[in-house]
């Protein structure tokens, strides 16, 4: 699938047709992240379903009767390397128009009668920003468009990002074992405490007690930069999506030393290893009388994977049992959805705690930090909008449904550019 | 220091001037460990330092006035891939001619006159073996000398030896931090429970309770053979030990991302992470226009020796911590006593404790398991006797003491050839 197609595809659409309302940008050592908010039309309806003089006015009233937005969040990632690719969209979509009002003004804006905001030449906007690059790359957003980050501290985002996914969207987690995808449903009261593990350059593990409440306890720098600097290095691959490709035909067998090759073919049984356990991740180049370029690159990716899928589900687990969390989910652009990474997250889980723990992943896994800088506008307004919303009316009506045509399948462009249906309101 | 030198150094002269009495082989994926005992000379004094008639007769009586033979406990490794030089070495040294006889019989032999056992031509051998090449080599030793091989589990072996070095050796345990190595006085009544970490080519993590009570319950395919396998693949180096050698050389800042590369220098003071706290192992490799020989070799071996020692420290900690072991011994022969390595894996298990468990290293660290299989010979006898004779002698003359002169220092050829100084007595 070609990724300029899906860019000029339904999005644009959508922005030609609505407005955009909201952006926020999570930028990172590896890609930018960025979430965005789009009104699908023009209706502008109350809770009640019929509009207001209040509504009118731009002027809220209670909750129970704010004016509703029918849209959709949009998620969109570009390579840190070609920020300025990232900044052409922003400008070329006129998205980061609607970052200066906070969420909670967007009915003043809409019931203004499609009121334009003052030319970007004219001011500073400010959009909510987390992640390195929002320090790195804040003069040159504020040189080329006048847009002024407005920075958000990286965990306190993905905290808020996975907790806001977690409760409020619809088959936002799921498992995955065997080629097997299994929906979870997560009843919000029994949520936490649990464990987040964020697979980006690095790893962190954080423990997630509440709405601002977590701490980060543990973490390994045998993560998703581990991947792809040492991929690079032992393979010829241009891009992170080219090697997770290759992992997916090859096989670890021709570089992993097995315990099969160590006990002549045969288990090591009093101990609970089968022949097929990898004894060593490397370990057969030992041995034999090959270079690097002798081995498949394939093989190699193969092993890599596995060996830092195996390690990260490891020390997840016991990092889980030792803080007493049911739950662990695995999210950060590492897996973007990746079966066999998935699969051996949870193949580590399961054998690690002997069965009694499941690896859960996230619809959104890459977009955490995005979502939390987004939701960061107005902590106190959208959250406990689309919160209390959730219990006040229908299920029906709040569910946000992910709009799966938008999802590439498994072709090395995943969860890259999508969008989730939704409606928020003004207070 | 030329290694061939220390073989024909002073173990060969013990040999010409004492007798071999005791043979043991540990033969892992790379390496082959030999564990020997040898007669300093032709005094044999029972623990009252008289003769007996009993003595000289070979017949034993109680253990208090049991002949006592004093000798050394030599240690030897060969490359696996060249076994025949082990094989080579054996045969040259007659050591193979003790390996009949189990210890207890020692004194009957020596007290009937320097009487020769048979020729190897006449009958067949039998050695303790252990590891996995105790199988595959198993013909060659029958076919090339009549050596039977008599095979011991591994693990059982490999907790035999370090029970048997930490129970009986003086000085055999100590700590490394800083440059600072300090040996731990261990209390024997006090040992048990501990984990031990043996790092191979793969990483197994036991819990022991005492003799013969213990059970595997973790490990990581991350060890020695991934530090040798990669490296292999991203070096032209062509040894372990030169791999090794140009990791002390090395600074792992060239590959890997720091926190502060990604906080722009700075810490990220929130969550304890200070500025060159490895984010990402080999992270940097992802954002620099190099392939893998721009790197320095020293570099990349320095990286791979942090990531590896780091990470198993990291899961040997929370393995500890969660079977409630208070102490954390690593042996294996990824350690080689290099001064960087016992830091790095010290360094992560006070970091990751917080300072509350502190790693320590056995003297013989490699040789556990050959070790183990030297002790299985008898069991019951040579295990008892020594420790009964450690209570019932004055500790001065019991306690081993390793024979400085016989370690090479810091040349890449650690922990090759030794011997201690120790007495055996028969029952």
């Amino acid at each position: 699938m070609d990724p300029r197609r899906a860019e000029t595809g339904k999005n644009s659409d959508q922005i030609q047709s609505g407005h955009v309302y909201h952006l926020a940008l999570d930028i990172g050592g590896s890609l930018a992240k960025l979430v965005y908010f789009t009104k699908n039309d023009e209706h502008i309806v109350g809770s009640e379903k019929k509009k207001s003089p209040m509504k009118a006015s731009g002027i809220s009233n209670s909750s129970r009767n704010s004016p509703v937005l029918n849209g959709r969040l949009n998620f969109k990632k570009f390579e840190t390397s070609k920020i300025n690719d990232c900044l052409e969209f922003i400008n070329s979509m006129k998205l980061h128009l609607g970052g200066v009002y906070k969420i909670v003004m967007i009915a003043m804006v809409m019931n203004a009668g499609c009121q334009q905001p003052e030319s970007p030449g004219s001011q500073t906007i400010t959009i909510k920003a987390t992640g390195g690059g929002a320090y790195k790359y804040a003069d040159l957003f504020k040189e080329k468009f006048r847009i002024s980050l407005d920075k958000e501290d990286e965990m306190d985002c993905l905290v808020a990002g996975a907790n806001f996914l977690l409760e409020t969207i619809h088959q936002e987690a799921f498992t995955y074992m065997g080629n097997q995808k299994q929906f979870v449903w997560i009843d919000k009261n029994d949520l936490y405490p649990y464990l987040l593990v964020n697979i980006g350059s690095g790893v962190g593990m954080i423990k997630v007690e509440g709405d601002g409440k977590f701490e980060r306890v543990s973490g390994t720098s045998i993560g998703g930069g581990t991947f792809w600097g040492l991929g690079k290095l032992l393979t010829k691959c241009k891009s992170f999506d080219e090697l997770l490709d290759l992992s997916y035909r090859g096989n670890n067998r021709a570089v992993d030393m097995l315990v099969g090759d160590i006990y002549g073919g045969m288990d090591y049984s009093k101990i609970g290893l089968s022949s097929t356990t990898i004894a060593s991740s490397f370990g057969r180049a030992i041995s034999e009388n090959k270079e690097r370029d002798d081995y498949k690159p394939e093989d190699i990716a193969r092993s890599l994977l596995r060996m830092i899928s195996n390690n990260i589900g490891q020390i997840s687990y016991l990092t889980a049992l030792r803080f007493g969390l049911k739950r662990i989910f695995f999210g950060g652009f590492f897996i973007r959805r990746h079966p066999f990474t998935m699969d051996t997250l949870s193949v580590a889980v399961n054998f690690w705690s002997k069965g009694e723990a499941k690896a859960m992943f996230l619809q959104h896994e890459g977009f955490l930090g995005a979502v939390g800088a987004f939701m960061s506008s107005d902590k106190h307004g959208l959250k406990e909008l689309l919160a209390n919303q959730k219990v006040e009316r229908p299920p029906s009506k709040l569910s946000f449904s992910l709009d799966q045509t938008q999802v590439p399948q498994q072709d090395g462009e995943l969860n890259g550019d999508e969008s989730i249906e939704c409606s928020v309101y003004g207070a």
